[in-house]
């Protein structure tokens, strides 16, 4: 990794600690664990970043502790504290509150459960607890160089498993065996895990937007759709493509130009300043003027990085999530058409923000792969 | 599946109800993923499940709507109404409450977050909002007669797994590639998945009781971790023993059979009427006996089920954890001890609680698996 492109773990630790003072706070209780590893790079199940004004706390138990201290020896985490949990992880944060004085705490309202809270307000019951929402989400919103040299290289490798779909995809093979090699092709690229349950979902099976893949065989004047995803160094990339078998009829061939119709409109709408929901209004706009509103049934595409999805959401103004796009975002673009009968269409590809209008992360060819008939 | 073996879905809700009136509850919001799919068999992601004194509501989304009408049509969920939510699941909600006149509603307090509380507060105000406590959790604490035809099953295939290790694991190997190896093999057996990362931890890397598999070959003289598990209808089951790479040294040696006989000393402890702490005493007894009390740095086991880490936890009384021991508990037997220097060592199988003792699910010997050096 050059210097450019590793983390500057410090940097994200500011920029949580200066939105801290913003609210009044004297410390904030960091449990989600997609914002504990961007704030320090901890891969493992279970740890708290405790920022107080005074310190930052690291905060995990005995499973753990001795990676932790490696990478502390390894340059980063330099900045905080190493606490490990001796009886609980609420425990430990109490020495902790109490040590650094701390009395308006913050936690993560979107994480931290009713339980969780109740348990926090018996134990600490001096304290005045706060909830925050979004308050390292919305850093992450914006995505820094280290974490676009992923991305970008992230969407490369998801690319060259997309061009081996015409040899993965054939006639007489199974979802499920389709979406297993998928999954093999995911891993010799270099991904550490796919992103999400592969999507192989075919002839009537792919009128449904989530399926499963199943033990049904590809066969002749089948629609596919394979969706598929990976995690590199914990960033998802996230592409989806369609497959046909052999001849399929002209109700299939225009449900598909439509939906990559919509996927240019909405490809064509991004760049900074302009909406999430005008993004969507793109895509869904060519969708209704062919008739398609009604299935169209889901959302435009979703934010990707530590999380599948994550923000921004595209979708319709009306969901109440609209965000100004700004350069550094990376989501998805990825319209869909289902019909019951004829079957579904959904094209996916990754964006990154720019200025002008966007980065394609993802670029391989969107046209329908053509396997034969047995 | 036999219809002994199929899920009585129904049943499992009427107890569920039954904990309700218990509670004085007109409803319960059941949003746990395991939960729902404890009631429901249901597999998707989103979904709640909505207990009332007039109905029981599935309430899931146009992603999932026409797969559940098709378990429905196939004769599950037969006594639940299908709701599929319009705009958010927080309105589908406030309607389907609004509908039964449903006014003291439960709510799951280890799943639903601050955020979750708060908005249904703002949207529902006028109802009386109820913390419950592991209401449904409780009744996946007993297996039923479904669950163990699934677990012992899934036991079986884990042996097999396991009885193939001497063939996985070889000097030269790396740890990564032993692990994707013994994922295949799971895969090979007719496991969905695996139940969670497998760990292959050798030499030193043994030392730590979660390490992930890493780029390490392994060498003569190694201890080497073998933890892994599978997932069978959505039910998880785990599984660790060892290896030894060629001659190890007389430490290594003692330290396996020290955990071997900690093992033994607590499936000893297993009967209805025992404590979850009594089997933990058992185990850890054994090993202070012979100094190694402060290297047996976890718990003696957990609960397995629909997660891979449920109720029971077979804990020490101090953890505050104590369960006693019941006909159809289903958990982990893992004393483990972890020495920086020697290595670690960690024994695993699954045991089902009865009468008078236990049946162990995972029967394949637990005996050192002894490789050739290069």
């Amino acid at each position: 990794m050059t210097e450019s492109s590793r983390p500057n773990w410090a940097r994200r630790v500011q920029a949580a600690a200066h939105s801290l003072s913003d609210r009044q706070l004297d410390a904030l209780v960091v449990s989600n664990p997609l914002n504990v590893r961007y704030l320090s790079g901890f891969r493992g199940s279970t740890a708290w970043v405790i920022l107080t004004r005074a310190e930052t706390c690291f905060l995990t138990d005995g499973r753990y502790a001795a990676v932790v201290r490696q990478g502390i020896d390894a340059g980063d985490l330099l900045e905080m504290t190493l606490d490990v949990v001796e009886s609980t992880y609420d425990r430990s944060l109490m020495d902790v509150l109490s040590r650094t004085s701390a009395r308006r705490v913050g936690f993560e309202a979107s994480t931290l459960t009713v339980a969780g809270l109740r348990r926090w307000h018996e134990l600490m019951p001096s304290l005045d607890w706060h909830p925050t929402d979004d308050l390292v989400e919305t850093l992450r919103l914006i995505k820094d160089d280290a974490e676009l040299a992923v991305l970008r290289r992230a969407g490369q490798m998801l690319d060259h498993v997309a061009r081996g779909l015409g040899e993965i995809v054939a006639s007489g093979r199974t979802e499920r065996e389709i979406a297993r090699a998928i999954d093999a092709a995911l891993e010799r690229v270099g991904f550490e895990r796919p992103a999400f349950e592969t999507i192989v979902a075919s002839g009537p099976n792919s009128a449904y937007p989530h399926a499963r893949p199943t033990d049904r065989r590809l066969s002749t004047g089948d629609l596919v759709v394979l969706d598929f995803g990976g995690v590199l160094d914990g960033y998802c990339v996230d592409l989806t493509r369609m497959a046909a078998v052999g001849h399929i009829d002209s109700a299939a061939r225009s449900l598909f130009e439509a939906v990559s119709g919509a996927q240019r409109a909405a490809l064509g709408a991004v760049r900074a300043g302009a909406t999430s929901a005008d993004v969507d209004r793109a895509a869904r706009s060519w969708l209704e003027g062919r008739g398609l509103g009604p299935a169209f049934c889901h959302g435009t595409g979703h934010g990707l990085g530590l999380d599948v999805h994550e923000a921004p959401r595209i979708s319709r103004a009306e969901s109440g999530h609209v965000t100004t796009l700004a350069p550094g975002m990376v989501f998805t673009i990825e319209p869909g058409a289902y019909l019951e009968g004829t079957g579904g269409v959904r094209l996916e590809d990754d964006v990154l923000v720019t200025r002008e209008g966007c980065e394609v992360l993802t670029t391989c060819p969107s046209d329908l792969v053509v396997v034969s008939p047995l």
